[in-house]
């Protein structure tokens, strides 16, 4: 085992603190990370806060991780020490279900191994996450970073970049088609830039009248206030896809009587029941179907990487330090924040001396 | 106007009654049919007893019709007198639309004009179902009956018939494919049939325990009980489609849990709130969608009509005495029929004597 050094809680109301613990040894497919940087996702706080009730403690956070090899086991053949890389929401899975077979290991039969707050299959001890100064990971679930980009910028990619990503490749988004994004936040503004790149127009639903400068700076044609109701009833028909970023119960009915015959809404967010209930008559004039999406494979993630580093697209982000994660957290509940919180990873070092 | 007979309501409490009315005159393009039978869809009671609001009285029932041209307007071309013929759920639409121009006229965007409780397009006079000895139709809304089937036991096929094979055709359905059909009435019967013949492996969900013999005759090589939660659990990621006919609000969730990844729950029953609320994890955790789908269009519906006939499938029914409706109505809320119920419209005229 090797020490490792991060930031934890160690139950649902106690605050992020400085917290010393274990990596394990390599194994021959594993590399270790050291981490440079890494994004404050939603989901850090709700596992902090065990909103979901599956947290376990002490519980390192973070699954948007960037960072340099440090270190390769004897079987390692896709990266060497010093290659710029990338870890997800996933560190393993059964490799072996039809999910599996296809890359979509997120959806693995046997339940993908998540970054943090989980069991490693083969040792059994807990899973901690990248708000810390290393990550040994098994290679397969290690993404390679483009030169081209920014890595701190890039590292939110890891999850809101291939939660939106992904979802817009699967219904097949192309030119020509309207897109209508639901919520302007990390993944929101992830799934702008995507949609934009991709060839779509697209139309920006926020209830936020501040939100429509920047939504038309990051490419939206078109700002509709959710609470608008004329301007809701005058986008009736008019959308072929609604991507859902909203991470709590909402009404998705208004959303789903703007989408045009055979339009599909995405949820990625709502974990929830879809409360207040959708209307069946809204889903059956018009065809229209409502699907879920989680994150996305190891290759497509590697797919969306590359399609960032070619289309010049990272995440907008506010720089922390280690030490201000509560406040972050704080922030992040509360929407304010354009558009993530990376932590920079070189300002642990600080709170090691301080603890 | 020509003089027309049949059964009317003429208020959402009052039962089915004799009703002497009138048909248009045959513009260039119209069909008279001379209607044989007609079958008696849950939609008819809905309508009869306003439970959707949008009743117009005297109401005279009935989508499900079949019988024989007995005249044709100067520019009709497709039909002659005494060709076998059928209408269903719509007489009219736009022509001008895109659904229209794809032959989606049942999502036409101003509106399908339906057969019954609705008003003709031209001249803003109520349409009048098929409970009656004659109906007037635009050629382009009637169906050719294929001669091998029996008119008698193909009426059903016009609502029933193509409620559910339009959504099957739409997702795929085919050989190697596992499906599941929720309830077994006029719409799952159809559904089974339509499963078996495409070369899916069909399983039928049902409450009760009374269905499985019949589920099996009709070709369903799983009988699942709903209410057994240990089924339901052994169910899990079993079934590519779901095609759901359950015409009143109940739970999607346990039918959602039994879908594999990317599976589809389509609803084309259910016109009230999807209660209680799905679950938003059920659908992102496997990509899993709920999809509405509204009868199908006039193309697709005789070429399910074709498809019948090639097949050899036709619906199981019951067949009555116009004067039955009231006892028919009453029987079919009950699910106490197999699996629908057909007027003999030969047998209106003995109630015309009575009248
Ligand atoms: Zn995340
Ligand atoms: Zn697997
Ligand atoms: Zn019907
Ligand atoms: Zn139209």
């Amino acid at each position: 085992m090797t020490p490792s050094f991060g930031f934890a809680c160690t139950d649902a109301s106690a605050p992020m603190k400085p917290w010393s613990f274990e990596r394990r040894d390599l194994r021959d497919d594993d590399v270790r990370i050291e981490i440079t940087h890494c994004g404050v996702c939603h989901s850090d706080i709700h596992q902090a806060r065990n909103d979901w009730g599956w947290a376990t403690y002490p519980l390192v956070p973070g699954h948007e991780i960037v960072g340099r090899v440090a270190e390769v086991g004897s079987k390692v053949s896709s990266f060497k020490v010093g290659d710029k890389v990338g870890v997800g929401c996933m560190v393993d899975s059964c490799q072996d279900c039809p999910s599996c077979a296809e890359g979509l290991e997120q959806y693995c039969e046997k339940g993908m191994t998540q970054t943090y707050a989980d069991k490693d299959k083969r040792d059994g001890l807990p899973t901690y996450g990248g708000y810390s100064d290393q990550i040994v990971v098994t290679e397969k679930f290690v993404l390679r970073m483009p030169d081209k980009l920014d890595l701190a910028a890039a590292a939110p990619l890891l999850c809101a970049g291939i939660t939106t990503y992904s979802p817009l490749k699967h219904v097949g988004l192309a030119k020509g088609h309207k897109l209508a994004v639901v919520g302007l936040g990390g993944l929101g503004h992830m799934a702008i830039k995507f949609g934009v790149a991709m060839g779509a127009e697209v139309t920006l639903f926020t209830r936020s009248k501040s939100k429509e400068a920047e939504a038309r700076a990051l490419g939206c044609t078109d700002v509709i206030y959710s609470t608008d109701e004329a301007a809701m009833q005058a986008a009736a028909g008019r959308f072929d896809f609604i991507l859902d970023t909203v991470p709590v119960p909402h009404d998705l009915n208004p959303y789903v009587a703007t989408l045009k015959r055979d339009g599909t809404h995405i949820i990625v967010g709502v974990i929830g029941p879809l409360d207040p209930p959708l209307s069946g008559a809204n889903l059956i004039i018009g065809r229209k179907s409502v699907i879920g999406s989680l994150i996305g494979g190891i290759a497509e993630t590697q797919e969306m990487l590359d399609f960032c580093a070619e289309h010049g697209i990272t995440c907008d982000i506010e720089m922390i330090k280690m030490a201000d994660i509560n406040e972050a957290f704080d922030r992040t509940v509360k929407g304010d924040v354009h558009y993530r919180f990376v932590i920079d990873m070189a300002s642990l070092a600080e709170t090691k001396q301080a603890a």
